[in-house]
């Protein structure tokens, strides 16, 4: 398994980011296999969504109205409504599977792999890419 | 890695498509390994659910809920209420593994693999399997 | 592929059972690899949360919101509402992979891996442990 960490820098901003990209460079060199994205902390997600024509927002704003920031999470570090973002991976979980074809990432034309985060606290993020070939 | 897509035609049918015996029938003269199921579709998902008691009306209806239908969307391509289906992948992942174990998938008595299909635009859909053997 | 199952007793108790010793240990002699954790069964989930610091009780508590135990699900058997817990493994799929390298599950310092089980009509659960090896 060829597997690796990579930081992203998010600062204070709550959304999403894409990590496409990255992904389908970390794969360019490999053949058929399975291609894990798995972020190691407990207040973001991995989503695979379309990018850039408002669907990104659009599922942030769904996520404030389903994990609501408000004064009644029993979680009660950080920022007022941080609760919130530890319950975020419990619906969009940090881990998921891309099949990698021929060196290239198996994706429909719409899809873009992105780190969801919702927690303005945590300025750096890991991703860890790990490819299992088949 | 052994892989494979398939259409599926749903037609202007909203809902749950069930996948198992098209799952079931590829894995079939394999050993052990990992099943990948992957819907390159920014508007569908994959879920492991119960079908055929009221569950596959039941999780429709809750999305629905969740995701409501309103022009609340900065998506704004498609049929009005469309910009939910973009927000759906981010709900209910296009992407889930199931173990297999001497050709058989390892699913429970009452599970079974599913295309969930909120975009009634859409009337074909293609699925990807993808069998890692270990 | 290295596979197992694993009993728990839940008993009547709706929550989140803590699998991370568990899932640690049946890598331990391995070396990297994707780990699936599955459960074979339609009313549950498996998520990776922080546990301990309330955030158990707080996924609990949104899952019982977004999924109301009313009297409103087509699938009628079981208690009142135990439509909802068909409907769970929709929202938090049975199925996740963590990263595994030398032998550690490469989780975050905060992150458990969860069995999320809302329905206390079953007391005895199932978890399927696969170890890919690459």
């Amino acid at each position: 398994m060829k597997t690796t960490t990579m930081r992203i820098h998010t600062g204070s901003h709550r959304g999403v980011t894409d990590l496409t990209t990255e992904a389908a460079s970390f794969v360019r060199d490999e053949e058929d296999g399975l291609l894990n994205i798995f972020v190691p902390h407990a207040t973001a997600g991995v989503a695979i969504i379309e990018t850039g024509a408002g669907s990104d927002y659009d599922l942030m704003s769904i996520i404030d109205e389903l994990l609501p920031r408000e004064d009644r999470y029993r979680h009660r570090h950080g920022s007022p409504g941080h609760g919130a973002d530890h319950v975020l991976p419990g619906i969009i979980a940090p881990s998921t599977v891309v099949p990698v074809i021929d060196g290239q990432l198996a994706l429909g034309t719409w899809q873009s792999i992105v780190l969801v985060d919702t927690n303005s606290d945590n300025p750096d993020r890991t991703v860890r890419f790990s490819f299992l070939p088949g």
